[in-house]
């Protein structure tokens, strides 16, 4: 925290415990300052890290049908994708497909969450720090079905906007490889990438 | 639906199911557009009903720990915060201390409901219809600590920003109705929120 705005709440008589959380909770406000390179579909500006993190909770809540129902957890799913951005905060939003910022984002997200985590009581902490490990880690069946709904929503909204990320530079074959955990997550879904992949080289939006 | 640009989804050869559910996934982008009465901490424009949303579902995770968790399922908290303004897409934002504007407010939000809702799938529509509705009611445990977070999450960042959506005209008295819902919640939260408005009175945020 760098600023004076949240000292505030130490005004308060509330118990220690308490005035973490909400020092915590009044900090990650900056997920609303926090932009990504995917638009709004009527192209009016970019989205934030806010936006986008309710929107990839909607996504997973409508589209659990389509994934191993058995074997992924949706509550679990739903809250990874609440907290997955929070370490954005600090570490900024790195473009999917930039390669030189890619190349310490595993650092600069490190020392992020060290100091955002921190913010909260130890056991939340730890709890939401474990979460999005799990959630980087795309290893679990939780985390790879979020995974796979974290780039099913850019990819949605850029087949609606005729390609406006991808007009950057973005080839059809690092969307392919990109989204290729959706393959995993769910054969539903796949198809439906895949199509929308095809349509979107066939109008132009994307470059084989 | 007023727009062109999901017809796009129209090209798809998914299943009647699957368009029916990207296309009221792409219609609730809409979220990112509505904006709220209440500003970020930063002041530097007001949230956006998607924003808030996020924020509302994290608080609820976060504070659980204040309410009866016995009683109140916090993944169905959590889902209720993801939707409960999505009738506000179509409805509008009314301002919590707008009394002209909250007198049509319950018809005109029924609309936007049936409008909305009837994108989706039919059991889909009616599972998201059913929870914001009794999200609406305030008369379950779940719904009850909903709104309580619901009302804590403005009136927590009016502190941060001096009163930033109280100096319209809002009094103790009118703020203090409006968040009675949390004294039922939470003995805890509801003694935060006694020392918010006292301090906020004490500070000049707030006319008593």
């Amino acid at each position: 925290m760098d600023n004076d705005r949240l000292k505030k709440l130490n005004l308060l008589t509330e118990s220690d415990r308490l005035q973490k959380q909400l020092t915590f909770l009044m900090e990650i406000d900056k997920m609303k300052n926090v932009m990504r390179q995917t638009v709004l579909t009527d192209k009016s500006r970019q989205e934030t890290d806010a936006e986008h993190s309710w929107h990839f909770a909607m996504m997973a809540m409508l589209l659990y049908e389509y994934t191993d129902t058995d074997k992924v957890d949706l509550n679990r799913v739903i809250r990874m994708a609440l907290v997955h951005d929070l370490i954005e905060i600090y570490a900024g939003d790195t473009f999917a497909y930039d390669i030189e910022g890619n190349k310490d984002k595993e650092d600069r997200e490190k020392k992020a969450a060290d100091r955002l985590f921190s913010i909260l009581p130890l056991d939340q902490g730890e709890e939401i720090r474990t979460l999005w490990e799990e959630f980087d880690a795309m290893e679990t069946q939780d985390a790879i079905y979020a995974s796979a709904i974290d780039r099913l929503q850019p990819l949605v909204i850029n087949f609606i906007t005729e390609g406006h990320t991808w007009k950057r530079g973005v080839t059809y074959d690092q969307v392919y490889e990109r989204n290729r955990v959706v393959k995993e997550a769910s054969p539903s879904l796949w198809k439906l990438i895949n199509e929308l992949l095809d349509k979107s080289v066939e109008l132009g939006y994307l470059k084989k």
